[in-house]
């Protein structure tokens, strides 16, 4: 199958080059980057020198739906909104790594985005990608909507809980932390490395656009219009997300129950690893991987369960979720081209 | 005025050596380490190379209480318990940055520190030298129990509010954040550079040893016997501590009145700094300095409010902390010694 | 085919398991660490969890002798020395990742190495197992002495050119730079986060042992006993080696001509990349793969070349050529197991 | 005595702040940034709230000229150029952080700073800041040409063997690394915080604008017209410089015979800390500090002695040495208000 990646010199892109080379079933066809065409890969990306000999190309819809059986997007956040439709028109799958196509209400997307709603026929039709969550309406998209990095990890960690009316749904906070990639490759004071080295700050307290995503999700699991709290922070290494999520237990769950719960919930799903009682994980045991790491602690002192979860935010967060989902799609094991081991240390 | 530094090889004890050498009425006349007697300062940290040019003392109650007239004591836990006591017999006013002192039931002590408590004659009057807070009961001391450094983070953060009745007692969640020095220079794989080094990770889940400093000091403030939610976690940094804490809000402030509130409670306490609406602190803005920094966020969608603390571990959070306590306890500004501008960037 | 790994605990044994998983043609029968024998590796390495499903066994020549072709050993210094000599008097190949049998001088060995040397009727076989260099000698070879980490990234920098004699052999100065990875996972203050972080130190100037290792090959290829000044450092990172290397010119040669020379020289090895005029190479663009990436500069002014070479020192300069040298023994393309691409960001 | 920053928004700038707000003899009375001028210190550098309550003034050549009696620049390469004569025909005594007046040549700094020279007559005027080498200079200047950071630690380390003609002038080799804010606060990829952590890069090599600085001054020294081959490298952290340099002995001296030769040469110079014997700094032992920490090795295999030289890029590096330049040409102590010991860890 050959594929094209849009918004190549970003690092969801970059990621999705690295992943897809090694996949068995796949050829990139194309890397379309408006600020870099005509350029060489491997001048923007010195690590693919002599690995992927292409430049970047110029965006052209038909050109490319002539090309390809499907396209990622890595692109910021409001571009694909106005490509995947013309895309689709060309019978193309889509896979959107940014935010677009996630939320089902326009006016929640409005308010949190601050952007024009994309056309709801697409926002309708788009399945959001969780791959262990919904894989069978995977299976039949044609327009996936790639979860985020921050609510990837928050809703595997969640999910079985929640559906098993264990905890109270609007008890619910989620204390999120991520490596500096995930704000991207632009260039800001927040991104710029004295100013991020040897510190740790909070950001977007109560304001982060992932919170309707989580809360859309977790509603149509629970059939509660639930609200959470959800402050995200950015923390001085490069790759990993944990989220330490906190919630009152209705019921005395102890800890290992708890795992036997998850341990059975993704039993046939090997991406999510729950981990064993009193071991918590560590972002650095999924770096470049696409794991998610799940271990509790059940205090009874509180009558609250805190969950952590890990994911490396550009694997299983972004590019490695997306062709976990493509996997999906074409009905190959999911597991294809992303057996790699995680980086360690 | 002379004092001596006992458990000097450990961070907390460099950490006061580097403040007073610059405390314009302190001169320190000993400085005790059992492990490195002998040794001169500079071999062990080079840093002070020509600065300080004395060598680690071996331990001579006796002869130390002659020399001085207080002493602060930097040893591992369990090892204040023993000299305290002596010191004080010989009449020497000490300041215990260690957590022997600082649990007034020796039940709760043996349960959280696994340890034997300390006389309890010595515990009963040991006064808890959160500064800001208990400024009067420091002045008239003889032993000071310093604040752990995540209670210091945590206590300043909510005192306010709660002794406002402003916030739920039973619903605080604090999920706090440290830089590697908060685990001193003893060697573990926990504090070995590659296995930190772009990671982050949890530990002691629900069950660290300052949770219950953080409720014995609520619990005195508010007048009602709560649990606290408590999650410590390590950044891959030296420095800084950061207390992400989430309460419910009892009725409807705003930021701007929990603004308001920290800015007159704090008015004579220079080294607690309450940022503007919509600035959230980071760890590196009081770099090296005994700074505390809060800022707030409603969150009118759930009615919480979240308070993020940031401190220097090695000075707000203990030797700083330290200093400021023998200040008030000499009569002296607290400010004496401690006012350099934090290191940035 | 079957491999065992000897000395499981380390980096260098765990990058092993890491690469070979993904090998298509090796199996891992066993994993020998004494001092976690029992224990599952998954407990040591969660990275490793529901991937690697064993337990570390306990040294048994006899029993791994029989169940595999050959053995990686990445045992501290002196280990193999013993353990080699019994494995290969069943028959079993070895490739050994510690210094042991690189030296063929047992007198500069117990100099610079401080420890008897290994019989040698061993030594003499051993052959020094740099991929691109003796592709041949390791094809044939029963024993491979793998390089260590700073002599991989300056041989493959050095020989081309001072084979060609376009440098002063007695003119070479070697500033290496490495992560922390390369000083193992056991404990000291060296590796120490809060003493390491933010920090860049030297260490043993002109003392490191593997100054002779360098010394001996090039000296071999240039036929001149040279002596090289060699000065490792330890860079605030856990992977990544970069050696800059100074040299007199001979005759004229610009920047341009030394890349051809280079391009040419490496042109059937793919994992050396010559990097084209201007571009210096970062440790970054090799993480988690085998390459080796080259880069030069000819200052007019003083008649220098200044060589830039980076690897990642647990792959290239470890684990990864290991497996490339066992590649090139069984006869098999050099990078099975090995076309990972590099992990950027 | 009031002095005025301009150019205030750069880390030069905000670490003189830093130092100068505990200098008890000076008062910063105005803070120019032409790119912030009418907002607060604290809104760009919230480690300064409550501490420094001013906001950022436009330039007014004459109105700071009437207030103060000496003017900092921090300004980007090429702006003091065009403010320093302005301000010295008001008679007020300059100190320059950037470039603009260090070289001596307007063809040389024409070549490496691809600018137009600053007018000669005040190059001619302008004394060159190495506080320790050219005090008596310092005392009776009115415009410093402020070294640079590596030049600082460079010359340091060479000045007292070249002058006593010890080492063979052109076999001089300066292998330089720095922490990232020496690239200062503007935004790059270079300083972009996933492009820089866990990555070691070398840059301008054999091309650095500080080379023709280094060679003016080793030049006057030695009365030989030497070149030196220079290769800056960037190291993933906020602070510090190490200046590795390769020499060749002319005579046979010792270790040992060296350090008694600094010893001598710095004895009335507390700010240079000669390290023992088998010792070599690191640059965190000097961090946040005036100091530079020089060390040792010679090497009688290669006839080469290497002289390992740390300092904080800020502080001796830029902001530290210009405000010791200050007290010289105040006649105070050079020491005033830079006392504070380096910061560890």
């Amino acid at each position: 199958m050959k594929a094209a990646i849009i918004g190549g010199t970003g690092y969801g892109a970059v990621e999705l080059v690295r992943l897809l080379h090694n996949h068995p079933l796949v050829e990139i066809s194309t890397i379309v980057s408006h600020s870099n065409s005509g350029k060489e890969l491997q001048s923007i990306y010195p690590h693919l020198s002599d690995i992927i000999d292409t430049s970047f190309a110029e965006m052209d819809v038909a050109k490319v739906s002539e090309e390809v059986d499907l396209v990622f997007f890595g692109t910021p956040s409001g571009v694909s909104s106005e490509l995947i439709p013309q895309f689709m028109e060309h019978g193309v799958k889509c896979i959107d790594l940014a935010g677009d196509f996630r939320l089902k209400s326009p006016d929640i997307y409005e308010t949190w985005y601050k952007k024009t709603a994309p056309p709801s026929q697409y926002t309708d039709q788009a399945i959001y990608g969780l791959s262990e969550i919904y894989p069978d309406d995977v299976k039949n998209a044609t327009l996936i909507a790639n979860p985020g990095c921050y609510p990837t990890a928050t809703l595997l960690a969640l999910i079985p809980v929640l559906k098993e009316q264990l905890i109270e749904p609007q008890s619910i906070i989620i204390d999120a932390k991520s490596g500096l990639s995930g704000a991207g490759r632009s260039q800001s004071l927040t991104a710029h490395f004295s100013e991020t080295n040897e510190n740790f700050r909070a950001y977007k307290v109560a304001a982060h656009q992932h919170i309707p995503e989580i809360e859309q999700v977790l509603a149509n699991e629970s059939g509660v219009d639930l609200q959470v709290s959800f402050t995200p922070h950015l923390v001085p290494m490069t790759r990993g997300i944990m989220c330490t999520i906190y919630s009152k237990l209705t019921t005395g769950q102890t800890t290992e129950e708890l795992i036997a719960l998850y341990k059975s919930f993704y039993k046939d799903h090997p991406f999510v690893r729950i981990r064993p009682e009193g071991v918590i994980p560590a972002t650095k045991e999924v770096y470049g991987s696409n794991y998610c790491n799940i271990g509790f602690t059940v205090d009874d002192r509180t009558g609250r369960v805190t969950i952590v979860s890990v994911i490396d935010n550009l694997v299983k967060g972004a590019a490695g979720q997306a062709i976990q989902n493509m996997n999906l799609m074409q009905g190959w094991d999911e597991q294809t081209g992303l057996t790699n081991v995680p980086i360690y240390p």
